[in-house]
């Protein structure tokens, strides 16, 4: 089989219209153009001879009819504000176009089913699509969410016309895995000149709110001895963590202090308080734990030396989710048979698939993003990049549903 | 001569009423409080036989008439926001009562004026009254000069009827030299049981705002390798900068990082922009200047190592200020008579003494405060303290009157 590679970018460049902005799309989850998009997709998967209809929740899914087995192949279609026009929608676009290519073959008893989940991005609540459509009882997480600016989920549902839907529901006898494209988000397979990237786990993320308490004080008639600068602990803290991680921590470990901040904040007074957020991403849960109880002990002893009091909460811990081993296996097959340079990576960003793999076998496959950029509109992917990966991924399918068809 | 110790310290309880929030008082300049406060201290001079005005900035000034030579003694009655009940009153109060014992001695060539200046703590402008009344031009200051509401300094001058005042100012002929009284403002004559401060010098000021650009990333994603991370790098300069100033600095060397944000600010983005304030006291100039170049050195040695982008920019740059030597030494004979234990130390704060030492030979006392707080309601000093201070100060005044009454 062989994907239309023409049809492929046309169909993403149609899909890059809805909400498009500049170079890149503003397509939150239920905004007009998320909808619109949604409606047009859903469209496209009826003339591909798809059954398809867009959910409760807004979850567009198309099942090829006549099949009991299928693999499910998909991502989403919202962006964050201001987004890229490849994020999601790469893989919702692969979605469609390996679908319509089974279904154009028009043989074997295992199909494709296509998705684009809503809300991955998490504009009212992170991973909606997926999680209501893996069976997660949201009704109590439905109810509260709202977004920035105060709009509810259930106003932004009734708005959609969609209150009367049923969601969709993942069916585990029929569905035989998942299968989900995304651009990198990172520099690494342009840095190697891959144009595959297999993906081995999906990282975990603990992020750590860091808060020294001390004494607010006048900054030139305190004695520096005198002190119990909150501040002074915070930075110390971030620099013997930052130290303690980058001797011990593995090659794929990532860490990050994103924010920080001193009160009262002025420059002549002694910070009384500090508070900094710390996140660390790992695909092995040992690695993660090992690096909480570092922080902890750390923050404890700066706390100890500038005298200040000392307080850590997990505001996120998402656990690692490894890919499935004979999925992703199909990935690195089909790239060998198609002379398509690839290598295994982590995955460093949270998407759909973590939670299919919850239920489903599940597997990711990357392109590269130009200059490592995503959530931005300079986000981009070469169109060659984007053919090779659509045809890697066809074969991958192709090569799972193979294995499991009955002989 | 002998202040009148019950008298004194009425008056300080009176003054605080004006404005009083708890135990502490809200008198910004210009707000309602300060001007009732500074009429009722009108009236108290002219009561004590002083020849007294509001001028058109709202210094309270009250000179001893008949004399053709004065020792100018006093402070300030405004106050920071939701301030404490001795801050620049102590030292106005005392002025009062010492130009009252003047007056009441009744002989010499040489009398006592004193003063309340508008504005020390800068609502508008900061030093506002003592710059006036040394004669710097302020027409631009005071044109542009606004409160944090927006209030212009303008309309409040209109607002206390003072418009057509005219401003109060120093006469070198006639005013031999300032003393102005304060609280410590921090914990130094406390900690060592000592009644008095005999201040050598007021600290220099050099504030820094030191700014890294570098890339905002994905925080799962990028490689740590290949980020330009702007947070890391203040976090790192922070700390080097910290460990050079504790290895390098003088005993009375103060220093502070009091504010410090990231830009966007999130868990999971790589900071790409981190921007520090960083400030240094100290009383010899020679210092400051060497801590700027370090600060500097280090900054653009962190830019160098995590490839980001370094500016910093002077954004305080006040000089040290030395005290007179023998109106000191008045105060140090005076508190050795009296048998009030005393040191020698710097003001690490700012004041009015440090506008008039520029024209005059000027000389500060500090008293002890209560666990070295200020600048907020628990600021306090014990009505002991309160009166020896006061006590040492008239005898300073009068030790310095004799020097150079005419035999």
């Amino acid at each position: 089989m062989c994907i239309d590679a023409s049809r492929l970018l046309a169909e993403l460049r149609e899909l890059s219209q809805f909400g498009k902005y500049k170079t890149g799309v503003n397509r939150p989850a239920f905004s007009s153009p998320d909808i619109e998009a949604r409606r047009w997709l859903c469209s496209k998967m009826a003339q591909a001879g798809l059954a398809a209809e867009m959910d409760r929740f807004g979850n567009v899914y198309g099942r090829t009819p006549g099949v009991r087995r299928a693999v499910l192949v998909g991502s989403h279609t919202d962006s964050v504000p201001f987004g890229g026009w490849l994020d999601g929608s790469l893989g919702t676009i692969y979605g469609l176009e390996i679908a319509r290519c089974f279904i154009e073959r028009g043989k074997g008893d295992i199909g494709v089913d296509t998705i684009s989940f809503q809300d991955e991005e998490g504009t009212f609540l992170s991973l909606l699509g997926s999680r209501s459509f893996c069976g997660d009882d949201l009704r109590a997480e439905v109810a509260r969410a709202k977004d920035k600016d105060g709009y509810s989920l259930a106003a932004a549902i009734a708005g959609a016309g969609l209150l009367d839907r049923d969601p969709a529901r993942l069916n585990p006898l029929r569905h035989l895995g998942f299968f989900e494209a995304h651009i990198e988000q990172g520099p690494r397979l342009e840095g190697g000149n891959f144009q595959i990237g297999v993906v081995t786990a999906i990282v975990g993320i603990r992020t750590l709110h860091v808060q020294f308490v001390g004494q607010a004080d006048h900054a030139g008639t305190t004695p520096m001895a005198m002190r119990r600068d909150a501040g002074a602990a915070a930075l110390n803290f971030g620099t013997l963590l930052t130290e303690c991680l980058e001797s011990s921590a593995g090659a794929d470990t990532v860490w990050n202090f994103g924010g920080i901040t001193f009160r009262p904040g002025a420059a002549n007074v002694v910070p009384g308080e500090a508070e900094l957020f710390f996140q660390a991403r790992d695909t092995n849960p040992a690695t993660l734990e090992t690096i909480e109880r570092r922080a902890r002990d750390l923050a404890n002893e700066c706390a100890r030396v500038f005298q200040v009091a000392c307080d850590i909460t997990v505001v996120l811990n998402v656990p690692p989710t490894a890919m499935d081993g004979q999925l992703s296996s199909f990935i690195d097959r089909a790239a060998t048979e198609l002379g398509a340079a690839h290598m295994a990576m982590p995955s460093g960003a949270g998407h759909d698939a973590m939670v299919l793999a919850r239920r489903i076998p599940a597997a990711m496959l990357f392109v590269p993003s130009i200059n490592g950029r995503s959530h931005d509109i300079t986000e981009d992917t070469s169109e060659d990049h984007i053919v090779t990966g659509a045809q890697v991924l066809l074969r991958a399918v192709e090569l799972f549903a193979e294995s499991r068809t009955r002989l």
